[in-house]
């Protein structure tokens, strides 16, 4: 089965101050495994000209199929997205017809002109397509560039994920043939460290992503979220595969003593 | 002033399938923030040996002050960190005899004894000090490469909080002289694109990290929460010069019609 690998980008110094946590990478990431790809790495670099224009650079070498990105967009001088990206891929940085038109038609509507931090929006890479931006101004920006997708988002939730949207509706080509389906159990009273050659066992034996997530006291008061994932062509096939290692946990869970929640 | 820089990595899966938000990365990097240093990149990787060496490479190669690490620390078969670090090090796994006595203890008290699961956990890279986990089983992974401090935390937030603040407490040698200071105000009826150039301006003018964060519709109810901040080893001298900043920024808001609103 191929892999769809993807990776994503987030752009902005609040993340990096811890001042804001990271829900659009989540956002993104969540999105990207419904349709199949597999998200290989998040990055979170600063607003700064260079480390945009880097981190694109490095993520191209790993030749992922699809590279979006978040943050960066809007008119303020520290949003750097567009010049970084066009830098990473040794493009110019161009006014974009198409773009401008978008963002002068809502500031029209209003009456506004078009100052020089409005018009900022309009410059994409070469040969770059804006993708509608339904709830904001700055559009979305859409390239590929040696065979990888490049989707740069802007930051506000909102407006990120409505492009997103409208990108996967409209432009995205790499459309992978597989379903993502996942299952989690909650069981109380069996230690991380008593399941763990089981589950092992089981991962080899299904070829299915299992994991245990602690959510207890490992000693005095064991909990353990065990979730079961994988991906197929096939949704039934990969879901009898899941039911049927989920029902063998469930015995092995019952075996040392433990009790299974939910 | 020199920068006291840092990179934070995360371990895990369910971060990349956007399953669990990244909230670890959000808490290592505010209280690194606090103690004055700058985050320049946070990266997340799969539970995978390979990712996992590559990235503890990658990130030496820069030649951050501080590398912190979080994820893959505990008993299961996909806890790779400690493997991984070793590899992207070059120095081999061993048996470290304080982490396998704080493990043994703590097993031991309830009258467990000590499998291979839970003795790999005492498998750390050459050269390592094993940190004091007051909230679970695994300890933490310190050593120092190149000049380089690392600490390896486990995902579990309760386990990596107390471990983080042993290792500042007791650990951490590179102390950074500098206070991180910020503040910031909610205005509405100012749209972002509006106050951009003037705070372009500021930024020059007070060598200050300003940032605009949207909470609002750009055009139809523009509503924008202005960040100032900043580091300084006076802390008197740079709280005084965002007080003089926010003046400012409070006036060209009232300048454009803006209300500020708190």
């Amino acid at each position: 089965m191929r892999t769809y690998t993807a990776e994503i980008i987030t752009i902005g110094n609040e993340i990096l101050s811890g001042r804001t946590i990271n829900t659009n990478a989540s956002h993104i990431a969540r999105r990207l495994t419904s349709i199949g790809f597999t998200v290989r790495r998040i990055t979170t670099v600063m607003d700064d000209l260079q480390e945009i224009s880097s981190i694109f650079r490095e993520v191209i070498n790993r030749k992922p199929l699809l590279i979006v990105s978040t943050g960066g967009l809007g008119p303020t001088y520290d949003d750097k997205t567009s010049e970084g990206l066009a830098l990473g891929l040794n493009r110019s940085l161009e006014y974009n017809e198409l773009a401008l038109n978008q963002i002068k038609e809502k500031y029209q509507k209003l009456g506004l002109e078009l100052t020089e931090e409005r018009k900022k929006m309009a410059y994409l890479p070469k040969d770059s397509i804006p993708v509608e931006n339904d709830q904001g101004i700055a559009p979305g920006i859409y390239t590929i560039y040696d065979n990888i997708e490049i989707l740069a988002l802007p930051g506000v939730p909102r407006e990120m994920e409505n492009i997103l949207e409208n990108f996967i509706k409209k432009y995205l080509k790499t459309k992978p043939d597989v379903k993502y389906q996942e299952k989690s159990i909650l069981v109380n009273k069996v230690m991380e460290s008593a399941i763990a050659p089981y589950i092992k066992q089981l991962v080899k034996k299904y070829d299915l992503y299992i994991k245990t997530h602690p959510r207890g006291y490992e000693l005095s008061n064991p909990s353990l979220e065990i979730q079961i994932a994988g991906s197929s062509s096939n949704e039934e096939e990969i879901n009898k595969k899941i039911d049927e290692c989920l029902t063998e946990i469930k015995d092995i869970v019952k075996k040392l003593g433990g009790v299974i929640e939910s």
